[in-house]
């Protein structure tokens, strides 16, 4: 477990020598810099020997999480996955919050020899149990991605949504570690399995309530949000009346509406609002529930959070076994 | 169980011609009128046999009780206990919404003769385990009322707050038919049950968050509600964050404030309105979650909802028990 990280910065440094130019425009937040992750702030963490491996960068939302696990603590793979239509490049991966930052260099998912070479050289300076892998590609790439884990016998959290989740399922089987999620909003999990034990507990406790729900997102979403449906599926059961999630759900996507409904303007092209009322049939009664999330943080945090209840549980030398955010919200704060 | 009402009817007006003058200026909801029920409407219901005394009339609580009964179908008992300094006398109870109404004749806590006669002569007419009552009378009666409705092996829903609680749960053991809740609104009760549920299953999964608290009541409440309390309590064990009730709640407690949070002027001396804010460290996600109520009618009908509850547990044969709002809510829809 106290291994020396010298080895891995060898592997990273023969990488460096032999990358190419990126070939896209890195966004602000990454700059190619030093290979030396800063990592004497983590070294008395139980997280000292682990390496997050963040596939589908420079994506926003991998890149999203690779922040929080350095704003968590955490230190990042010195390599990852990209798309097979990027070029093989470093890129730096910056967490404003903490100052803390890390170098990985991206490999194309066209040359998974390089790939499977590099996680080699990871595990052998690292150990073998030390390195999960963060998934946030692309719906084509989920299937394919998971079974070259399983492969791998690599323990991975899947944030990627689509693909066929039915295959994942059966391609996951029991044995392997991973915490496979449609939404790692930890939060946002935790409300929406209230709302649900709810409804199951107690139904038609609202019996008779009018419902309206009201949400606001980016211009570029078509349609209502899944989360939506869930809590609209919950609060209708406890209100006993049915509720059309398509006609009755006032969407605003329009930036005036939007802004009049509580968003910041930074967050104009990247939010999900949302706002449920519940009123008795006098109207002297009035429930209401509201999610506002601007940005990726909240999912980013949660997808830390997930690598490291995994790796809690890997180290607790269990079996390998496919987790929810539901199992990881049930183990409460982790360090 | 398919008695006719009619010797019921004879016990009341037995009771009209020996009724003195009302001694309180009868209420706008309350008029002296005749002393039929209007029952034709509930004939084909589980409950046509049921008979609702409701004790602590011409209190506003008790009275919307019984409001609440008659809504939801139920028949009122024709007597009533009212505190020892109001005469007997005879009210009349509408619920404006269906019309129905009823003729109660209220008999003085210092009769209890009289009381115990009364209800002799209803249970000959309506059947024994036909008769159930309702209890919101007054801090100091709990405990006495509550040894005579087991006494008189009455099953009774105790509305009434204060008393000394822990007596009362010796006096009501286990053969007995009762719900004792210190809060009736069933939507409240199971919204706290639920953030309770929350806090345990997942412990400290808003950890980090910082919690807001606004809440609007009549001037006349110096505290912070109970419900309140117990929100906060499971709202700062998801977070994780110790909140000091007394210091960091936003108490309104004047007319312009109170308007300002949105609360009808109508509601201004009796509404509880609760706003809390959890919102996550860098502020990108914030939850909200209002419950907003003016006026009794929650808890009268949650009181009504526990009335049908316990007669459908008595006439399942069960033995006698002690039920909670929680059991009332777990039972779902009640016709």
């Amino acid at each position: 477990m106290a291994r020396s990280s010298l080895p891995v910065r060898v592997v990273l440094l023969i990488f460096l020598i032999s990358s190419p130019a990126c070939s896209f425009v890195a966004p602000k937040l990454y700059h190619v810099r030093s290979a030396m992750n800063l990592r004497a702030s983590v070294d008395a963490s139980p997280y000292r020997d682990l390496h997050v491996m963040v596939n589908g960068m420079p994506g926003p939302m991998a890149t999203a999480a690779a922040q929080a696990c350095l704003r968590k603590g955490l230190s990042l793979a010195p390599v990852g996955l990209t798309g097979p239509d990027v070029e093989a490049c470093t890129i730096e991966v910056k967490d404003e919050d903490t100052g803390r930052s890390a170098s990985v260099r991206l490999i194309s998912s066209v040359d998974m020899d390089e790939a499977e070479a590099s996680l080699l050289g990871l595990r052998a300076g690292a150990g073998e149990e030390n390195v999960v892998a963060i998934d946030y590609t692309h719906p084509s790439a989920v299937n394919g991605n998971a079974r070259w884990y399983v492969e791998q016998r690599l323990p991975f959290v899947m944030g990627t949504t689509g693909g066929d989740r039915e295959e994942l399922g059966r391609d996951v089987g029991e044995g392997n570690f991973a915490v496979i999620a449609p939404n790692m909003g930890k939060q946002i999990v935790a409300m929406q399995a209230a709302l649900e034990d709810l409804a199951n507990k107690f139904p038609a406790a609202f019996a008779g309530y009018k419902l309206d729900v009201t949400e606001s997102h980016q211009k570029t979403k078509a349609d209502t949000s899944g989360t939506a449906r869930a809590v609209i599926g919950s609060l209708s059961a406890l209100s006993a009346v049915p509720f059309d999630v398509d006609s009755e759900t006032k969407m605003l996507r329009d930036d005036a509406s939007s802004l009049d409904f509580g968003v910041s303007k930074d967050a104009l092209n990247g939010h999900a609002f949302h706002t449920y009322r519940l009123t008795s049939p006098d109207g002297s009664v009035r429930f209401e529930l509201q999610h506002n999330v601007e940005g990726r943080r909240v999912y980013a945090e949660g997808t830390a959070d997930a690598v490291k209840f995994l790796y809690k549980k890997i180290r607790e030398g269990k079996a390998g076994k496919v987790y929810s955010m539901i199992n990881v919200l049930e183990e409460g704060a982790l360090e």
